[in-house]
C-alpha cells in the first residue's frame, strides 16, 4: 500500500470511530475543519497553501499530507509547492528539514499517480 | 504485539538504559515525574486527565498512550475520555486531530482488553 | 486598572471588533470554544482546570488568565491550581515557570477580590 | 506612538545592533528571509499571507505585524485578513485567539492609516 | 528601572510567592532547575549556553534574560553569545527573530554595565 | 538496516530530489544549515552539543539523530551527551522523555560502532 493510501485509509477509519461516540464539541469542529477551507474572499486554491504552510511549521506530517492531497485537486503545481515548502523552513527554521523531506515524498506520490 | 505492548516494552526497555547511566538530574526528573500524580489536594484520576491533556496539546503520541493507560486504571469512562479530545483539539486546533485518531485506537485497545 | 480589568476590558472591545467582520468560521469557532467547557461526563470545574493546564504547557498567557478567572468562579481552590500549575511545569518544562509566575499573581489578585 | 510605530522603531534599532556584530550566519538569514517573499511562481501577495498565518499558528506577535503591514501593501483586504485569520484558529486552536485580538488591532491601525 | 533590574526583582518576587504554597512537586522542580546547571562533565558555561538556545528556540524571553545574565557570569563573550543567536535562528526559524531583537537588548545591558 | 543507515539513507535520497526543484531559498537555506556548525567563537562540538538541545526540546527526532552522529565524530562522551539529554528533560518537560528514549536507542548504536 503507498503512503497515501495508508493515510486514507487510517483516516477514514479513525475519522468514522471518533464520530461514533457523538460527543458534540468534536463533531462541530471536524464539521467546521471542512468549512474553512472553501472559496470564499480567498480561493480553496490559495486556503490549501495556507493550511499546509500552517502544518509544516506545526510540523504534522499527517497534516501535511492531507493539504498536499487537497493542493494536487486544486491544481497548484510543484513549483508553488516548492516555494511553500520555502517559507515554511524560512519561518519554521531547520527542524522543518525532516517533514520537507516527508512531504516531497508524498507530493512525488501524487505527480507519479496524475 | 499490540500498540500498548510494543510501547510498554520498548519504554520499560529504554527507561532502564536511560538510568543505567546514573545521571543525578535525570534520575531526580523522572522520580519527580512519578509522584506528579500522586492523589493530592486533586485526585489522581484528575490529574491523569491533565496529564493526558497536556500531552494532547503538546502533540505527544508516547505520553498520550501513557496517560490513556493510567486513566484506563484510574476508572476514567470513554465519555469522560472523548470529553478530554474535545478539550484538546479545541484549545490545541486541527493539528491536534491525527493524534486523536492514535489515541481513539489506543483507548479502543484498552477497552477491549478490559 | 488591575491585570484582570485590563485583560477583560482589552478581550471585549477586540472580540467585538473580530465578530463584527462576520466571518463564519471565526464565529461558529467562538461559539464552540465557549460550549466546550460546559458540564457534561466531566464538570465545568475539571474542564476549566483541563483548559488551564493546556494554556500553560501552550504558555499562552491570556488563555491562562481566562481560565484562573472562570476556575475561581467555579470554586478551585489554590492548593488545587497549584497542583494544575505543578503539572504544566513538569510536562511542560522550566520555560513554563515564567508563565506560572504570572498565573501566580493572577490567582492572588483573584483571592484578593473574593 | 502607534503600535506599528513603536514596533518599526524598536525593529529597525535592533536589526541595526545585530547585524553590526558581523556574524556572518545571521546576516545570511536576514537577507535570506528577505528574499523569501519576493513573486515568484506565487504571488509576494500570496506569500505575505502564508507567512501570516505560520506567524499566527507559532503565535509570533511580532512576526504577525509585520507581515500584516507588507500584506497591506500588497492590496490585501479585510475580508481576505479575516480568512487567513479563521484557518489559524482551526488549525492552530483557541490559543491563538487573543493573537488574533493584537491583530485585529493591529490591522484596524493600517486601515485608518490608509 | 533598567529591563533587568525589573526581571529580577518580579522573578524573586513571584518565586516567594510561589514557592510559599509548599507544594512539593514544585519545590522540587524548582531545586532541580538550580541543579541542572552546575559543572559536571559539561562546564557551567557551556550548560549555560545550552539553556540559552533552548530558550530561544521555545521563544521564552524571561528564560533568555535568565541564561544570558548566567552566561555573562560564566565569562561568555559577545561573539560566542552571537553564535548562539545565529544556532537558535536557523534551527528554530525566523520566528525567532524578535526574541534575538529583545535579547541583544538585554546583552547590551549587561554589556554597558560590565 | 540500522536505525541510522535508514536514516541517512532516506536523508541523502530526499535531500537530492529537494534539491532537485532549483528552488533558491531551499538551496541557500540548506547551505546555510551547513555553515552554522562551523568551528568558530564557539567550537563545532559545542554547536553540535547546541543543536542537540534545540533538537531535543523541539522534539525533532530526525534532528536529534544527526546532531548525535554530528557529536559522535567531534569526540564528545556518553556523559556529555547525558548531560544534554537533562538539560532537554528539564528545559522542554516531560514530553521530551520518549525522545530521550529513542535519542538513547541512537546513541547506544553510535558507541557500538565505534
Amino acid at each position: 500500500m503507498s503512503k497515501i493510501e495508508a493515510f486514507n485509509s487510517y483516516r477514514e477509519k479513525m475519522n468514522e470511530e471518533i464520530l461514533s461516540h457523538d460527543n458534540k464539541v468534536l463533531k462541530r469542529f471536524f464539521s467546521l475543519d471542512h468549512a474553512t477551507y472553501q472559496d470564499g474572499a480567498l480561493s480553496a486554491k490559495t486556503k490549501e497553501l495556507l493550511g499546509l504552510v500552517a502544518s509544516m511549521v506545526l510540523r504534522c506530517d499527517d497534516c501535511i499530507t492531507y493539504h498536499l492531497m487537497q493542493a494536487k485537486k486544486e491544481g497548484v503545481n510543484t513549483e508553488e509547492v516548492y516555494e511553500v515548502f520555502s517559507i515554511a523552513n524560512l519561518v519554521g527554521g531547520s527542524i522543518c528539514i525532516p517533514h520537507t523531506r516527508r512531504a516531497a515524498e508524498v507530493w512525488l506520490e501524487l505527480e507519479e499517480k496524475s
